[in-house]
């Protein structure tokens, strides 16, 4: 018995951290080259005159003793949550408002809710977002991890799991590999949790990249609403990386040896949770609106446009990778068998572009690296000429 | 053995939800009577013109693509670790940035912390914010509770406590009581600490109300850099509940069983939190300013007034309460042995006033409620007129 966490002194490489020393080093050696990332999601497209007034008319709300906004309520302002009970009727789902919990980013509310559970085991499907597996291990489980792979195509479903009762991960649209679930296979993965009593953490973090006709939820599927919790975010979908917003799906129906998770989580954020700003809530209303999906959506293809442009050069050069068209990624397999790393320290080091090395997103993700369509074009272009005039010289082409 | 975290299933009344829920009752019963709240602690002044521009303009950075901001640092940005390192400079305190950590919230920082921590006793002294007792239960801990009564004049030392390593809560000045620890008697508790290899969990959310020659940090003591956490908050200080920031200090030599709780924490950060919004911690900077320092003492000034107001009041009245120079809150004995609730029900219904339950803050609060100073001074005036109209006539006084 330990009086801390000896958890956390296990070793957790962060990918991003040490993609950043490593720029940090070559920016001192090369201070007048420019780097251009295609590495860490972060969103780039600035807010709409609409969304930024709105937002700064909420916020001048406070200098005003009438308007003055104190403590927001812990589960969210039932605006924002009316607002996005109103999103799911169009995809044909009934939900009640005190089914949605306002949070503060995916990645929060995602660790957050292992509050919830106690003896579990988490099943994670490699690559993929590596908070997963950190938060795990953080909280003393050893993840039993799956391997999505060019053999399975990049697609696992539950007939290969040994049934037992776990906490499974399944992040569609994939980061990074952009594979999204089919409504049958995500209907597997429903019938195999409520069969063993598991639940499913469905981080759908990119979903409003979903373009194919492909489930954006799957409470629309028998069963889901007693197994499965959605984690959604205005982070990617509306360029709240910084403002932080996101939304979670607990239903009233998904009970575990007689406890409601809905009413744990509740008394989690009550005890845990402050609430978000205001207007932030205000901004991810107009989000939602009519007006606001409109302009989202002009963003969203602008970085879809970019993943078309590196696929472009990439298939030029015949290399190996997948995407979609419903995922701002691109999932490369590294040329002449290198690591994850020595290609990363390639591309840095001859293009000065960055990507993310596919051994941060699992094991299995070694030996590919991440390229993400979250620039700008003119540098998104500027990134592939460059790294298309390496491999040519390097004679990198399959 | 239990696959969901069974803890959330203890009943834990949320003393400030069971007080909504009556007022909503009033207010339906009662639609054309004004209810005036010296009830939960939340500010109520507006932003200064400066503040809100300031805030206003780091918002609209996020509509051009130059200065568009994605993820915030998860530690927080560093010009207001800076700002804060300068802050306790004029302590006399000397912190590294590294030790500081931006958070959105003490609620969730005091709450997240225990992250850090596997068999741990909590010792909370009571009356106290019910976040500390509720965080533990939800954690699966008992804990060890101690009585701030008017028989120690609401100030309990180490001397009375057995000897054992625990997770010490301490509030200073204390919620709801006022009560704020000298530098001897931190000494003592710091003494304590470290001869137990405890940890002290120090809530200085009232920091700033501290106006008599009294402690802001315990970090000018020996010893307090190895066993205390410092957890602050722009809240209460500069109106921030809605806007959510805060800070947490973990001086980088506190260590137990070899474990690092500064690089403990730093993991967790990376892993399960993504950091506050830009344009917040531009706000939070411009507060810790000299200019924004004068702007903040005036809504102090204004909100220690309203307690000054209200214990004038209750000393006509020969009732029996505490105060401090360094609180919004007042701490009232109920008349006639009543119960917390009991006088909770008086108020409201005869007097259209709402305050808290001093039960809320722990057994021992029962027979107290807590009033604070937070209201505008008109509404402390309306309010304080009606309670002593209705105590005189219930002759409730002594």
């Amino acid at each position: 018995m330990s009086f801390v966490n000896q958890n956390y002194t296990n070793k957790l490489d962060n990918v991003f951290y040490k993609i950043g020393q490593k720029v940090n080093l070559f920016s001192k050696n090369n201070p007048n080259t420019q780097i251009i990332s295609l590495g860490i999601g972060d969103v780039t497209r600035p807010f709409s005159d609409k969304l930024t007034n709105i937002m700064v008319n909420a916020l001048l709300e406070q200098q005003f003793a009438s308007t003055f906004k104190g403590y927001p309520p812990e589960q969210g302002y039932l605006f924002l949550r009316e607002k996005i009970k109103e999103r799911y009727k169009t995809f044909n789902v009934n939900l009640s408002v005190d089914e949605i919990f306002i949070g503060n980013g995916i990645g929060c509310d995602i660790a957050n809710i292992l509050d919830m559970f106690q003896d579990y085991t988490p099943l994670i499907i490699e690559p993929t977002y590596p908070a997963y597996f950190a938060s795990s291990v953080l909280n003393g489980k050893t993840p039993h991890v799956l391997n999505a792979t060019k053999e399975n195509d990049f697609c696992v479903l539950p007939n290969v799991v040994e049934p037992k009762q776990y906490l499974i991960y399944l992040c569609s649209p994939n980061n990074p590999t952009g594979y999204t679930y089919t409504k049958k296979q995500l209907k597997e993965w429903i019938d195999f949790a409520n069969k063993t009593n598991s639940i499913i953490l469905l981080d759908l973090a990119y979903e409003f990249f979903i373009q194919e006709k492909l489930p954006h939820t799957t409470y629309t599927i028998a069963g889901a609403k007693k197994c499965v919790i959605e984690f959604c975010s205005f982070s990617k979908m509306s360029g709240f990386t910084n403002l932080r917003c996101s939304y979670t799906i607990i239903p009233k129906a998904i009970k575990r040896e007689n406890v409601n998770l809905n009413s744990s989580f509740l008394k989690r954020q009550l005890t845990k949770f402050n609430g978000v700003p205001y207007f932030v809530q205000v901004g991810a209303e107009y989000v939602l609106s009519t007006q606001g999906q409109i302009e989202q959506q002009k963003n969203i293809d602008y970085y879809k446009n970019n993943v078309k442009i590196i696929c472009y050069y990439l298939s030029k050069l015949k290399l190996d990778f997948v995407s979609s068209k419903s995922t701002p990624y691109v999932w490369l397999k590294c040329p002449k068998g290198k690591s994850s790393w020595q290609f990363f320290n390639d591309l840095l080091n001859n293009c000065a572009v960055i990507v993310v090395p596919g051994c941060g997103f699992g094991k299995c993700g070694e030996g590919y690296v991440r390229l993400s369509g979250f620039n700008s074009m003119e540098n998104t272009i500027k990134a592939c000429e460059e790294i298309y005039k390496y491999m040519i010289k390097e004679k990198c082409t399959t």
